[in-house]
């Protein structure tokens, strides 16, 4: 591969396409003819203007988000969001739903409850190890929203059509999904993704959020954690962190000028999904681990006949430059994580990997 | 200059080593023959556990560190731990005593007030618009910590030594000056840095904390809002921000093998100041606002005879290769930011323009 590169599977931090690396790399002693590099020039530039600016023009564009949705950038990943939702969102009397479909879920919902605010856990796939999306859910109609992770990183689960919560505004946890894919955004009133999965490095989570929930912050919160500083102040009340946000506007003109949007982004990972998944199907060797109609597009967990042969299966990919194959550590296994930067031509070289390792070690 | 570089005197996010930036281009596409970037390998990786570990282990040399303190790294830049602090350390009955030495420090005081904290304010330099270090102030003998900031990037002060507290633990903000001379830690119960004037780009905090001040932290907090958390995980119970992280090992790793450690930094730090400094008491045409015995040897404050002229120097500057040179937007003026990857050099052609600017403008 070129520069000696591997492919890419890992959950995240995961790949990134490699023509954002290369102008990144290109640019980086001096960043748009300002003779400093992009991590050195100043907040308060027009540069940088410009640059969180075009991310957050492009998210709309992309996303199809009209104004009354604003787009945050935010440092602490997912799990500051975790604590932050309940804070801005539950600071009245209405409860939240929230949905359990596995570890990130969880940890939202305690979160939430450490805080002594009021939560239902109206729905949990807990009874088989979080490996299907609960259905016909009963919704609470008086819920300040309902809190669901539209795809689960560790289980290989993924929400195939957001659920219908009869006018209860949806929060979602879009961390590993966000951009694979186009959605209505209108039944949503909060939506947060740490990048490190599908639109940059870590560092930073991108959220947004519609006017009436901004209209639900308390004032009385510390200003970093309250969302109605970042709006007022472009995400930029204090130094954002200017590296990885360059890099998700790359990434989102990558998405936008080199793939040509969240259609064909979706037509991609579609096919990269069927290719493997019908493999795993037509393989006794292999076993997918979640239920078929809650598959992951992002996220392929599967098992092999013992974990002595996982191990060498994950050993032996690597030494054929296929990295990151390892389950999470908490579930044990194996794991494709196939996001948008994940080319057709390495899920292709991994399926054969894959029935050649199986012919040899069957 | 190189790579049509410019001598970068912004306030932060501000100049980094060149060779730090360098190391950073050449690896950017194939991190330590890992096949990925640095900003695609996983953080539960043996790379990452090497460059996170190297950046503390690293910190606690430079700073002559033992084992009673502990390095963290958490997202949100300083203005997070205005409120951390309060939550972690205030939960008791004690309480703060704040110095307030301008725009930080309130924001400091003001993030502990909002939640309903006990804090003393027991000096202030307001009177004289900041320009001076507040001495001989008297400290609440039952008080948690005295809260500082060791060095006030907008009004160009610096404490020179630090205060005697009468046994009651201190803590600092150290954004501006952190690894720009040794100091003796033995004082201190917590200190923390955002990293993008000192150490790195922007996107993380630097965190260090003694064992006394980790046992006050109260374990009814979220997660990701204790410092509990970051010190059993190793700054890893979610994904941290890698690539900055990096940039940071890789700035300690200059200042301890190229400069030589903080006792070369600061003597080279004093020889810029003074440089400026003896320049600017020799001129009638500008004037440094900070009082001489406050002065910061990292933000070199100073005005010019009139708001024309200074718009005009900060242009004529660019024009000659030296950013950054505008004060910041709430005081106006002139400053120039001379941290430690600020050279020698910069600063003797800053000066060079300067003469020739009061002669032409004189």
């Amino acid at each position: 591969m070129k520069y000696n590169r591997i492919y890419n599977f890992n959950a995240g931090p995961a790949a990134l396409p490699l023509e954002v690396l290369e102008e990144i790399k290109e640019s980086f002693l001096n960043f748009d003819s300002s003779g400093m590099s992009i991590t050195e020039i100043s907040h308060r530039s027009k540069w940088f203007d410009d640059v969180i600016n075009d991310a957050a023009a492009r998210t709309k564009r992309l996303l199809n988000l009209d104004d009354k949705f604003h787009i945050l950038f935010i440092q602490g990943g997912a799990s500051m969001q975790f604590c932050m939702i309940p804070m801005n969102f539950l600071s009245g009397d209405k409860p939240a739903d929230y949905v359990d479909t596995g570890t990130w879920s969880t940890k939202a919902i305690k979160e939430a409850q450490i805080q002594g605010k009021s939560v239902k856990v109206v729905a949990s796939s807990e009874d088989k190890n979080y490996s299907y999306i609960p259905q016909d859910i009963s919704f609470s109609a008086d819920a300040a929203f309902v809190h669901i992770t539209s795809n689960n990183t560790i289980k290989g689960t993924q929400w195939a059509a957001f659920p219908d919560t009869k006018g209860v505004p949806l929060i979602a946890d879009m961390s590993s999904d966000i951009m694979s894919r186009p959605f209505d955004a209108d039944q949503f009133g909060f939506i947060y993704a740490g990048a490190q999965k599908n639109i940059g490095p870590a560092g930073v989570s991108m959220a947004i959020i519609r006017d009436d929930f901004l209209n639900m912050v308390p004032d009385t919160l510390p200003s970093m954690l309250k969302y109605s500083t970042y709006a007022a102040k472009n995400s930029m009340y204090n130094t954002p962190p200017c590296f990885t946000i360059y890099t998700i506007q790359l990434v989102l003109k990558w998405l936008e000028e080199t793939i040509g949007g969240l259609d064909k982004m979706e037509s991609l990972n579609r096919e990269k999904g069927q290719l493997i998944y019908n493999f795993l199907d037509s393989s006794d060797y292999y076993q997918a681990t979640a239920q078929a109609d809650s598959r992951s597009l992002m996220n392929v967990t599967f098992r092999l006949p013992n974990e002595d042969l996982e191990k060498r299966f994950v050993q032996e990919a690597l030494e054929n430059n296929l990295g990151g194959l390892k389950g999470h550590r908490s579930v044990g296994g194996c794991r494709a994580s196939i996001y948008n930067a994940t080319s057709l031509e390495a899920v292709e070289t991994l399926v054969d990997f894959m029935k050649n390792f199986a012919g040899k070690n069957g």
